[in-house]
């Protein structure tokens, strides 16, 4: 089996422009086939209270309506997006953005509003990733760039939780793949005191993990991001490794960061 | 040879739903490969009005400063490009967006100033267009959907003219297939007299083209339009048709607009 690399991005360094050309150099050196994915941050909020449009949250999770959709589409699958792509290109990375409409890359159907109406979010449908897209894309040499969403073969797009795109496309890639799964954000790992970067858990099985979550030890943004984590591993992916986007080489030689095996 | 029928829309059909949509159907069905190469139009123009951003013009053609840049970027390459791409796979075809930076598609060198400092626009280097890619994409079935958008290798998204990124790409891969170039837009095709939809020449060669022009029978909007037309045809370009972009079939079947050939 091919080893296959996924590196998910959040906002923090999407939208620091040294931190991101210097995460994007790092990235552009990793060997072997390799997909990022990157996730929305501020920018689509920011261009939302410019053109007055309202952001709504629940529990942390957008709610996108239709005028949210068509900005997000414009942030995430336009501006950064092309941003990336651009700045790999110069690093002569031959990357290639996408969003789950292009080439039928991720499929998903719109969430039924339950207690809460999240608007055009899209959940992956189960067999929604386009592996066959992805080998054709990777055995070229190209570098698949995935934005945070995806479509419903209806012609409409949908939003989708980046941290989710990556484990889909991992859990699909992992049939074919050995796949390593990189969660870069702006922590050194797992850490067992949210305020000491120093307190990284080197190795996280899924014992110890019910029994931090049962001891409140892990804070809860941290919870949903490891529990799609473990699901993954479960479903095949061979390793997630959850650290500081800013240490990319290390996080993958296992000097930093958090594993999850 | 094969052949490859390169199809250009303006802003006037990507920004009316209706007409996009009946226009998409059409195009999905057209057999064989095909490209299809969609201009920006007016939604760039309104989002900046309402930002605040300026919108500048010279003799037709938008002023691109980094704030504008940043607008064309998310509404050509995010907005108006995932939008027909998920119509387009609706229909069953298998789309794919790309902007010039995406897998390298289009390198383009920022115009110098000269008179007019067009910004950050891009004219196409001489071996720009990559058609190693276009021809990847082409055999595994995908259909390219190309953002009026290219790249500076350099890290820099370019903006550039969409019918100039057409016959860039029609003069590019003419050398290994026949190319027939389809300019769809609002009227009939090239008209004697502007005002009647009946007046359509029906075959346009160079010499009646310059006699035309000379007696000032073609509008000033259609020249830039024809000229490249023509340099298309002299570089080896099979056919050349411009007429409405809502009588597609009609177009490739030579039963309506001007064939320039």
């Amino acid at each position: 089996m091919n080893q296959l690399t996924i590196v998910k991005i959040g906002g923090n360094i999407v939208e620091n422009e040294v931190k991101l050309g210097q995460f994007l150099k790092s990235f552009a050196k990793l060997e072997g086939n390799k997909i990022l994915v990157h996730g929305g941050g501020k920018e689509a909020t920011s261009l939302a209270e410019r053109l007055g449009v309202p952001s709504k949250y629940v529990d942390g999770r957008r709610v996108t309506d239709e005028e949210m959709l068509k900005l997000v589409v414009m942030v995430y699958g336009g501006l950064i997006n092309k941003r990336i792509v651009a700045l790999l290109q110069k690093e002569g990375c031959n990357a290639i953005g996408l969003t789950g409409a292009d080439g039928n890359a991720i499929q998903a159907v719109k969430r039924k509003p339950g207690k809460v109406d999240y608007g055009f979010v899209g959940d992956v449908t189960s067999d929604g990733v386009n592996t066959d897209l992805m080998y054709t894309l990777l055995q070229k040499g190209f570098v698949p760039v995935l934005a945070p969403l995806t479509h419903d073969m209806a012609g409409n797009m949908l939003n989708t939780n980046a941290d989710t795109i990556a484990q889909e496309v991992a859990r699909a890639c992992a049939k074919e793949n050995r796949v390593v799964l990189v969660y870069g954000f702006e922590k050194s790992g797992v850490l067992l005191d949210v305020n000491d970067e120093a307190s990284v858990i080197p190795v996280l099985k899924a014992d110890e993990f019910k029994r931090l979550k049962e001891e409140k030890l892990i804070y809860d943004g941290m919870i949903p991001k490891l529990e799609n984590a473990f699901a993954a591993v479960a479903a095949g992916v061979e390793k997630i490794i959850i650290g500081n986007a800013e240490e990319l080489e290390a996080l993958v030689n296992g000097a930093s960061g958090t594993q999850i095996v």
